[in-house]
């Protein structure tokens, strides 16, 4: 590989963004204000490349023509749902060169197995965990991965110059940059991410049906606790369900263990145990508080 | 009964706290940039005196002697564990005059059965729904009250002067005021708050436990997600602890709804049923986006 970081993140070569909705969009606008002036290529569906031009202004290339983004690009980034990232991948294959390629998706594991084949060891696979309930490029922020956690998940085949160069984009776009196994990472979202997820909707749902009894319902006295405890649930739903389906084993797992807990809770409340209640809340306030 | 508003909100005759802990802390708080001048007391355990006058600062009476807070009152208000109301209303029963009472306990149906009994017509139980993860009188603040849900929960016997009386009170320290049956109060609660808290508990739990493995564990790569969804699980173990058990089997009903929806997310992920996931998601994302 002769792929060095400043060649992509210094300006010289076009970096492409695969695919711009909240996470393409804010990378494309973190680019800009971070290195302005350095070539900026972004690909969009033909349907999209109309509200992609409107929403990052002037200055950048925007396309529907894959392989016209891509050559002569230092960097491609994945932006796109996981499942169109294979397609996508075999296209511009032929017109890589000698470029880095890296993705924003939210489940690893599934995302390497399709991406190293195709793309060797140029590929490094991220997931910077950054979001937030509105979806799409018109909630695109600059400052969207100041502080994120971005996880990269190299393999044993990807290069060590694909790694350095990888880790200094997500660190120069203002992540917090964990280096794993992409098994690993699906573990450790599964309940880090994605169980909350799932919880916060069913707690919504749970808690919305209770509401169709005429009268004052539980919606009617919710306080800022359930609202907290729920704003994740306000989530795009078509792009979770793609994220458990990707992650599915992980997700089960993880569910697992939370229902377990659920289930403690339950057997101590049953037995009317105050003693054991208070240890079980105890425990999770000082987990919860070592947080902050 | 011959109590007005007035007499109590409108500074003629003492308001008393009994229980100085974030919620009365914060009432007298509130009371006294409300109604300056109004005569306050409020009632501390002994070892508590110190604390709460230095917390409250002067110009509020602050004693340890129930029967001398009470006397010549015009309003008292419980703001003390439920377990301790019962013992303190038999306490100040012969010197009440025709003051009035409330109080501030999370669970009604408990309180008000053991309560009404004692203090009969008078007696107007209530559930400021505000609070937060810090305790103690040290967090107390005057604006607590504003804007949050105030539930009054009068019974068939209680005087329609202190029903008024005491939803102006309420309303006084900023809460917007609705009326249901005790019953009714406690099942709400269960869904919109109980629940909730559990909920967050035992996400905690699962997913701090999943910590315990050497290299990344689950609670470094947490986002804004997880912190807000678990924010409430920092709350104070032993007051919960007596929460749930007051309402113990309204929370069971509650969680049996929401171990169902659960148990319905995972049989369709277990299947891979992308369509119903994402309709359980978008679901769940209609009812939480209407809530702001």
């Amino acid at each position: 590989m002769s792929v060095h970081p400043k060649d992509f993140f210094g300006s010289l070569r076009p970096t492409v963004i695969i695919g711009p909705g909240l996470i393409g969009g804010s990378l494309a606008l973190a680019l800009r204000e971070k290195v302005p002036g350095a070539p900026l290529r972004v690909w969009a569906r033909e349907r999209s490349l109309q509200k992609t031009r409107e929403a990052l202004g002037g200055g950048i290339f925007v396309t529907s023509d894959v392989r016209e983004a891509v050559e002569g690009s230092g960097l491609v980034v994945f932006c796109c749902p996981i499942g169109a990232m294979q397609g996508l991948a075999r296209e511009m294959r032929g017109v890589l060169g000698d470029a880095l390629v890296t993705d924003a998706g939210s489940v690893k594991g599934p995302v390497v197995e399709v991406l190293e084949p195709i793309l060797g060891e140029r590929f490094v696979g991220a997931h910077p965990m950054a979001g937030g309930e509105r979806g799409g490029i018109e909630a695109a922020s600059g400052n969207l991965f100041e502080g994120a956690t971005c996880i990269i998940t190299p393999g044993a085949e990807t290069a060590a110059e694909a790694i350095a160069g990888i880790r200094s984009f997500w660190e120069g776009v203002g992540c917090r940059v964990l280096s794993m196994s992409a098994s690993q990472h699906d573990r450790l979202v599964a309940l880090a991410s994605h169980l909350p997820h799932a919880v916060a909707s069913a707690l919504t749902l749970a808690v919305g049906s209770g509401d169709a009894q005429g009268g004052s319902g539980p919606l009617d006295v919710i306080g800022r606790g359930f609202r907290d405890s729920t704003r994740i649930a306000a989530g795009p739903a078509g792009l979770w369900a793609e994220i458990f389906l990707a992650n599915r084993a992980e997700v089960l797992l993880a569910l697992r263990d939370f229902l377990g807990a659920c289930h403690e809770f339950e057997a101590m409340l049953r037995d009317a145990n105050a003693a054991e209640l208070e240890d079980f809340l105890s425990r999770a306030g000082m987990i919860r508080r070592r947080l902050g």
